[in-house]
């Protein structure tokens, strides 16, 4: 490999962090610029240039990355474009990977940020070694990436993996924000958990630190916060959702038969009080030819680097996007 | 290809099909015996030996067989075993695909019925250019074979696609013959059709012809019957069978995202009565994204041929068991 570095670049509402990565997984440096801040989405690439080539060349790297990996909200791999920004006020569809492959010159791909954490972990993480897992992410709301004989499954239109999607509970179930109604994520996401435990509050007379707190502003962390110091309604609260991820992961694995379930994000930090209910009810929920093979295992990336390395773990298989968008100017024959 | 057929079994419990098929997808000839008349396994595999050899000398094709496909119930493609066994007395794990394959000389392949069906469909049928598919069989279970980017998902230990096995109903749910309750195979197997419309008949009081056949006796040919002939009640069943399915694809999508769903097997023959209910329901459940996306199609093999079609298109890609399991004797050469 005569290029050893790739560059990650991860999207998100607020910040655009980035960084330069080694094949070992290392983050040599990385940096972050404001997404909200510029209007014009050319500014905005213009400014992640001069801020990516600053830490380049601080670092003696500028003719030694492989490739850019991009994760981004509703980023499809397969047409390099992003589909839809919500808070972000650029025009979409947007190329970006042929907008960043053109100003860079570098072969750049790029993915939703579910995606890219499967790709970091099968790469860095825990899934080293893993050809048949899924990735769950656990934040704002459920996300996945589906790997499948050592490949992130991107369906027939590049957007498979919307595990957060499928419906748990088909009568009244909780208003998703996709506009349907019981899905996994409704439930089981950081603001799943705090909607459960309004819930529980309003419905239930019991005894709960909780209630110390106004009910319109109860996070997932307050209720990991009561759950450690043993409020019963809190760990209650944990056996809820882990109660019907088991039940949603006994489904999963009928369809793709992993050898493990990783999760990432803030939830996935609770410990033993969400991995303990998740692996019960995950094992009495199983179909009986797949009981005891599925781990469900933590992440392995720390959290602080996470959404660069997965990014970046992208580049080592990015490609200019087609021939056609590729610049007569672009050094394509130095990338190879 | 210097070798222009493949040979298809397919192993049922009661009787085992077998054929020559060039590469177009022509039966060229087929016969069968019966599976359970051995009691030992070698005598069934010497039966099946004469029986297929016969038919390769009489249409000159001794030396003409690229690899040999089979599709048995519980049949691990990774291994080549046969798990498990209902109603045939031969021990198991059988290593089935190398028994064949040192009879025989040839390279061999197995997997299970639903999975050999997703590959005929890609191979002759009406997958034919789809790379990302999902194969449902509706007979007496529900069975699935899925396709992603052009290959069977077999999982990490080679059983992934069991789609009959997602829990439709999580509470009260039928139960299933895996031990479990309210899988969707509970409900929407041609056997699950029958258990609806005595569910029905029994709760209910509004007329049906339905109510000239004892309870215990009705069939899901039975309901189609009626519903051509207008019963409501048969065809609520069917609008029933079709709801559910319409729901359970939906969440099967937001998985591999398949450009179409295939339906095989006796119920997939009840056309628009539940094609109708199955689009309906599937885009009404659908996750915004994937709305419109998923065709339903029905399966392109003629039934009478197709268990042998897609046990021989794997064939196609069969490779002697391990080089450990060959024989010394054996033409290796001959056959590449």
């Amino acid at each position: 490999m005569n290029k050893p570095y790739v560059v990650g670049i991860d999207i998100g509402g607020t910040n655009t962090v980035f960084g330069i990565v080694d094949a070992r997984g290392v983050v040599i440096a990385s940096s972050s610029i404001k997404t909200q801040q510029y209007a014009d989405v050319n500014e905005y690439i213009d400014e992640l240039y001069k801020a990516i080539m600053r830490l380049l060349e601080a670092h003696n790297a500028v003719d030694k990355i492989h490739g850019i990996g991009i994760g981004a909200p509703n980023a499809n791999y397969y047409t390099g474009m992003i589909e839809k920004l919500v808070n972000i006020p650029w025009p979409t569809p947007l190329p970006l990977a042929q907008m960043v492959s053109e100003k860079f010159g570098i072969p750049v791909a790029i993915t939703n940020d579910a995606n890219a954490a499967a790709i970091g972990e099968m790469t860095y993480g825990a899934a080293r070694g893993l050809k048949n897992f899924i990735m769950i992410t656990l934040g704002t709301g459920v996300g996945s990436g589906i790997v499948i004989n050592g490949q992130v499954v991107y369906g027939h239109d590049g957007f498979a993996g919307e595990l957060g999607h499928v419906i748990m509970k088909r009568n009244n179930g909780r208003l998703c924000g996709c506009g349907r109604t019981g899905c996994l994520e409704a439930y089981c996401s950081a603001s799943g958990v705090a909607r459960t435990a309004r819930e529980f509050l309003e419905i239930r007379n019991d005894d709960s630190k909780l209630r110390d707190i106004p009910l319109d502003q109860i996070t997932s962390k307050d209720v990991y916060d009561a759950a450690i110091a043993g409020d019963p309604l809190a760990k209650e609260i944990f056996q809820f959702t882990g109660n019907m991820l088991g039940e949603a992961f006994a489904d999963f694995t009928v369809f793709s038969s992993p050898e493990a379930i990783i999760l990432f994000g803030g939830l996935a930090k609770s410990g033993e009080l969400l991995m303990k209910p998740i692996r019960e009810s995950m094992e009495r929920n199983m179909f009986p030819a797949f009981k005891g093979k599925v781990k469900i295992l933590p992440s392995e990336l720390k959290e602080a680097d996470a959404a660069i390395l997965g990014a970046s773990a992208l580049g080592w298989e990015a490609k200019f996007p087609t021939p056609a968008t590729q610049p007569a100017v672009a050094p394509a024959a130095s990338a190879e």
